[in-house]
This record gives C-alpha cells, structure tokens and sequence, in this order.
C-alpha cells in the first residue's frame, strides 16, 4: 500500500511534501483537494488532521499525518536532508515554525487571495500582509548574506519549508527583486538533485 | 553559565519554556522584554532569533535559538516529556504546528489585543479571530473526548504547547465552557508535578 497524500496542486505546503517524497522516492497517490471550497473537508479529514489543511498523508499503515512540516519531519529523519546533531535538529526547527507563523500568512496567505479566493479581503488588508511578507523575506536575506543554506551549511528540511512559498512569492504581488541572497538561494534549491517543481 | 531566557511575565509562549525549564530543573536567567513596545526587538534578538520573538534563549555555551515550539523540542529531546517512537514524535510536532498555525492567532492574539494591546483592531476583526479560535478549541475538544492528552496517552511538550494559551483564554474573552474535555485536560496539566503557573 502506497502512502496517501491528500493534496492541491497550487499549495504550497502540499508541494513541500511532493518534494520530499521525490527526493526519497516515496510512491504515493494523491487525491486533490479545493483550497477554494473547504465545505467536504470534515467529511475527509475529520479524525486524520486537527486542521483539516492540506496536505494531509495517510501512511502504508493507516496512520494519519497532518501539518506540512510535521510530515517532512517524519519522513526526512534518518535521512540527509534532517541533521543528526541536537542543535542543529532545534534550528531546524526554528525556521520551520518561523515559516509557519511569520512566512506564511504574509506571503502564502496573500498569493491565496489575489490568485484564487473568490471573495478576497480589502486592499488595505493585503497591504498589510504584503508588509508582514517583506519583513519575513527580510529576515531570510539576512541570514542567506552569511549563509548557503538555513541550517548546517546543507540542504535540509527547512529549505525546502521556506523554498515552498517563497518561490511563488510574486504570485502574490510580493516581490523579490530586493533580496537577492534569496533569490541566489532559490536557485540552489532547484538544482538539488531529484528537485521537483510544484506544477510536477 | 546559565542559560538566559529573554522573556515577558504574560506571555504564553514564554510560559511554554518557563513550565519545560520548571519540569527538568534547568537554570536560567529571565531578561524581560515588553510585548508592547517592540522597538528595541532588532537591537536585542537580532542574530539571536529570526522572528525576534519571545522567547529566545541563548543555551549555556552560547549558542541562540528563538521559537518557543523548538525550544521546547530541544530541552525536551531524551526526556519523559517527548517520546521516542518516530510517529508519536510527528504526532507532537503536528499539534506543536497546530497549536502555532490555528490556535495561537485565534486565542493569543485576541488576548493580547484585549489585554494588552495599545491600539487594538475593530471589533469585527477581533470577533473573527475569535471564531478561528474556537475552531480550534473544537477541534482539541473532539481529540480530548477520547484521549487524556494530545500525544502518547500520557503529559508531553504538545500539550505544553497547547496549555499556555489556552489556561488563559478567557482573559481573550473566548469562553472554555463549550469545551468541558479540554477543561478537564488543562486540570490534568495544572495537576503535573512540577508544574508551575504563568504567574510564578
């Protein structure tokens, strides 16, 4: 039994998973959900994920898995692309929940409404998002300056967190022009080995 | 050398680290940032913590780590309170993902801008966060009507990560009457030994 990813094509978060599956050569199957009309997601996630979001696997075993970063977690342990060594572990850690509390409502959250919500929030509203979204970036370009990767001088798990919705930033109306360490980074990402896009 | 806690008294996040320390009996010295006031954020946590945040904690050997989910993660890492098991370990980081995407936007925020905040949003704004909350309050409710705590049946860092804001949700003005299995589990965590209030 393959695992089951319980996925949208557009999402971020989702294509975070895809990612690692493709760079470890997990087999899985997916089945799409609308990030648009959330009306079947407790009928389809109720008891699999506490925030019925995508993505969402089902293991080879039956067990559910939810949240993005929870899943590369699980799979990428004893594997190259998480660290052995306990600080490093707690930094990736660290950017992971940086990209969910400060990256992502500023920069995934505002490509959601301006490329595919059907009733989007007012334009001061996103503004303020966009806002939140450069600090965040800033954040990033800060420490890619010193940096080749986020953590342990290598590609890991949270290079691919960060990787997901920053490289559709643009898509949101948030450009990228003014980091170019993050723009240098971006490019190392997609030439990992194995690096899949999220149209694959 | 002691670890340093850069941390604020009302914050539940900073509690999360508090209650670990208090639980494993590191030491540490508190340095006490205002929640309000953030002005002297890039001065003080730059370098240290991406987010600026508190809490960020410098360990005894020097080394930063900000976000208090990861710093849980670390101490915690070889003791009773985070499992060994790789699944129930992915388990504690989806509700630690959880409790940062879906809880704490709905349930901290709102207190602090009831609370504490200087220039609190409209109304509107307030009672829609509100409603994210209690979405997220159902959805600890119907995880907590068959199970004594988040993780593992027995007291973890998930439910650490869970208890800061939700013990003080009321002060938000988002009732826990609803919710009497999550009422029964933040009695169970008040109950641990060692535990130690927000207030201590």
């Amino acid at each position: 039994m393959a695992v089951l990813l319980y996925d949208n094509p557009v999402s971020g978060n989702c294509h975070k998973v895809r990612l690692i599956f493709g760079l470890l050569g997990v087999e899985f199957e997916r089945r799409e959900l609308s990030v648009v009309d959330r009306s079947d997601r407790a009928e389809l996630l109720g008891g699999l994920s506490p925030s019925l979001n995508v993505p969402t696997v089902v293991l080879d075993d039956g067990r559910p898995l939810g949240e993005s970063n929870a899943i590369l977690w699980y799979f990428a342990d004893g594997t190259r692309y998480l660290p052995d060594d306990p600080y490093e572990r707690a930094q990736v850690l660290q950017w992971m929940f940086f990209e969910q509390y400060k990256h992502e409502p500023g920069i995934a959250v505002v490509r959601f409404w301006v490329a595919y919500a059907k009733d989007p929030p007012p334009a001061a509203e996103i503004e303020a998002r966009r806002t939140a979204g450069r600090a965040a970036l800033e954040a990033m370009e800060g420490h890619l300056g010193d940096h080749e990767y986020f953590v342990a001088e290598r590609f890991t798990i949270a290079d691919i967190a960060l990787y997901a919705y920053t490289h559709v930033a643009e898509e949101g109306g948030v450009s990228l022009e003014p980091f170019p360490a993050v723009g240098a980074w971006l490019a190392r990402v997609a030439a990992q080995p194995g690096h899949i896009t999220i149209d694959d």
